[in-house]
C-alpha cells in the first residue's frame, strides 16, 4: 500500500510518499512544490495543480493524507492556503485517490501518543519509524512525512 | 468584450455572462452549478471544476469577475468555499482568462454609487442596467450578474 502525505500551502507544498507493508514503512520520495511570490496567484495554484498531477501520475499512491485546515489568525493567508488546498484535492480526486484529512492533533497523537508533542519530537519519531540517518528537510517535507505516517496508521486500523 | 461574473461556493456557484459593447451591456446566459451534500467534498469540487470548464469552453469570456472572500464567522464553511474558489480560479487560469476580484463593497459602489446598498437595491439596479423584465433568480445567479456588471466597469476604466 502506498500513501502520499501532503502539507498544503501556496508558496510551498510539502509531499512525501511511503510504502507500507505489514508493519514496515519505507520512504520512497519526498520533496516540495514551490511557487514564487513574483507570480500571479492563479499561476501559482496552476503550477501546484500541474506538479501534483505529475507526482500522482508517477507514483500512483493508493491513499492521501492531507492536513486539514484549522482556524488561523491571518484570514487572508488562510483563504489562499485553502484555495491551493482545493486544487490539490481536485488533483487527488482526478486520480481517484482516497483522502484522509487528519488534524495536527491527530498527527501528533498517532505518531507519539501525545497531543502536545513538539515539532522536534515529531521529527525524531518520523526519523525513527522510517529508519533514516538524517531528519527530513525542509520542514514542509518533514510535515508531509509525518502526515503520510499518520495516514498509514488510519488505513491499517 | 465578454465578461463572466462568478459567485463562488461549494453547494451553489452562480454565474452570469454578459457582452459589453461601448456602454451597452447584454445578458447572454446565467445559471448555477449545484452540488449535492450527499456527495463527498472532493466529488463536489471536481463537478464544479468540470462544469466551469464546460461553461468557459462554450462561452469563451475575456474577463472574469469573481467575488473576493472576506472574513466569515463560520470558519469551516469559509475554508470549503475557498477550496471551491481555488478550483474555479484554476479553471479560469487554464483558459487564460484575466481575473478581477471585487469585494462586496466594490460591487455595491460600482453599481449604485453607495457602499451600504441593500441586496434589493443591487437586484433592481442589475435588472435596470441589463434591461430585464424580471429580476434574476436564484440569488446566486443574480449576485453573479452584479459581479459581471461590476467587472465591466473595472475593465472599461
Amino acid at each position: 500500500m502506498r500513501i502520499i502525505g501532503i502539507d498544503p500551502g501556496y508558496a510551498i507544498v510539502g509531499y512525501a510518499i511511503i510504502d507500507v507493508e505489514k508493519n514496515k514503512r519505507r520512504l520512497l520520495k519526498y520533496g516540495t512544490i514551490e511557487t514564487s511570490s513574483r507570480e500571479e496567484f492563479p499561476n501559482r495554484i496552476c503550477k501546484i495543480y500541474n506538479e501534483m498531477n505529475d507526482i500522482l501520475h508517477n507514483f500512483t499512491p493508493d491513499f492521501a493524507s492531507i492536513e486539514s485546515l484549522l482556524f488561523q489568525n491571518n484570514q487572508k493567508t488562510a483563504i489562499k492556503v485553502a484555495e491551493a488546498r482545493g486544487v490539490i484535492i481536485l488533483s487527488l480526486q482526478k486520480f481517484n485517490i482516497k483522502i484522509f484529512e487528519p488534524t495536527p492533533l491527530q498527527v501528533k497523537c498517532s505518531l507519539t501518543g501525545y497531543g502536545k508533542a513538539t515539532k522536534q519530537q515529531i521529527i525524531l519519531m518520523t526519523k525513527k519509524i522510517l529508519n533514516l540517518n538524517e531528519p527530513i528537510k525542509p520542514d514542509d517535507a518533514a510535515d508531509a512525512c509525518a502526515l503520510a505516517l499518520s495516514g498509514s496508521i488510519f488505513v491499517n486500523n
